[in-house]
């Protein structure tokens, strides 16, 4: 039964328990993340200027994608009512605008005493791994 | 000498180095990082139930303090040029939308063989801590 929030409570999460999402990370959402987190550096947002660097083109602010697994994590695993507790984060390959980035999560660890849940969570574009890390998140116990 | 895009070189960091700047982060912001990253939980977004929860107000996404963070790595410290190689976070405490964030960047390590600097990155709203961890940055050799 979920939370009164609608996410998971403690006891309904399984080691091994999985979610899957995508989404395309369009010009408009590296706008929308610049302007909210004031990060103008143009590699994101000027295609001339991303041209005469090593990416060749506009990159997604990593923390962007690093936004798209805390979205699948507060809003589905563990879901609504959830504290996220920590995250930690490697940028493996830049990521370009327009691509369509799959996050995975995958739950490692529970821990019954304090209601923590140690959750994988790896971005990819094309099969290739964009992202890894792990999120640390307390679970309500009911 | 800053390298080519502006930022700073290798060489010009030193140990103890620091980058402090402040922001608030509006409900605008909010809303925007909600439709970049698809995180539309209503704990950020819907005063009416935000004002049912433990934490009455709406609160930040963790990963748009973050953001903050990241931007100004990529835009100051060590700033354009430089590649953002991973980041750990410790959510500390809330933070309610409409607050004045103080970010701190602290250089604490330089590894001159690889060119990655480490970087305590602390979040504060009126002084007290809501973010802490570190990232860990490759930047230009010129």
């Amino acid at each position: 039964m979920p939370n009164q929030l609608g996410g998971y409570t403690f006891g309904e999460l399984e080691l091994g328990q999985v979610f899957d999402f995508s989404k395309i990370i369009s010009k408009e959402d590296v706008k929308k993340f610049a302007e909210a987190s004031g990060d103008n550096n143009p590699i994101h947002l000027d295609e001339a200027y991303a041209a005469t660097t090593q990416f060749k083109n506009c990159i997604v602010h990593g923390v962007l994608t690093a936004g798209l697994v805390s979205a699948a994590i507060g809003m589905n695993m563990p879901g609504p009512g959830s504290i996220y507790v920590g995250q930690n984060l490697q940028f493996r390959r830049p990521v370009k605008v327009g691509a369509k980035v799959d996050v995975h999560l995958e739950i490692k660890e529970l821990n019954p005493d304090k209601k923590f849940v140690t959750i994988a969570t790896t971005a990819s574009v094309d099969g290739k791994t964009v992202l890894t890390g792990e999120a640390l998140v307390m679970v309500p116990a009911e």
